[in-house]
């Protein structure tokens, strides 16, 4: 990640519907779509009970261009008429972060 | 999740090693020790590849407090003594959020 302060973040927390057709091939077009959008900064998802996927923006304009996307506005829809049980949006400002990596 | 603006929150980000004996226990054990934590708002959880666990606080104060908690520094130590082969930390403030929930 190439990260450099300040950043956004968009906690994007979900469950999905039992039948989930076209989902995830929709999700993988969407990680490709987001990250040749402007301001980009990376991204990390998993899931289990509940997905979490979140994407790092170096701006809230860069995310509110990528939430207007018209082919992201496309897969917003289908998720809503199709996919997804519940899903809740977080836009967060990261104020500080800390890592560690064994060598 | 009893949410009120402003509120915070904790993005770890991480991977573990091979070996994760002991792993869940502890675990599951800070959840619930967060959970009685001041402060606490909330905890949302999955692992695939990447492991995402993001807590949710109502001050910076609650998770300065909450990292200096005694049996969590406990943790902390053995999780870069024996668990993660990476993590990342990321204190983050929520700006904004919105939901759907399907009925």
């Amino acid at each position: 990640m190439k990260a450099h302060k300040p950043y956004y973040a968009v906690i994007f927390s979900n469950a999905l519907c039992a039948s989930t057709e076209g989902y995830r091939d929709m999700a993988g077009k969407m990680e490709e779509l987001a990250k040749n959008q402007p301001g980009y900064l990376g991204f990390e998802t998993a899931r289990e009970e509940t997905g979490i996927s979140i994407s790092y923006w170096d701006s809230l304009e860069a995310i509110a261009a990528w939430k207007a996307n018209v082919e992201h506005e496309v897969a917003q829809a289908m998720g809503i008429k199709e996919w997804y049980q519940w899903y809740k949006v977080r836009i967060c400002q990261v104020l500080r972060e800390y890592n560690f990596n064994r060598e």
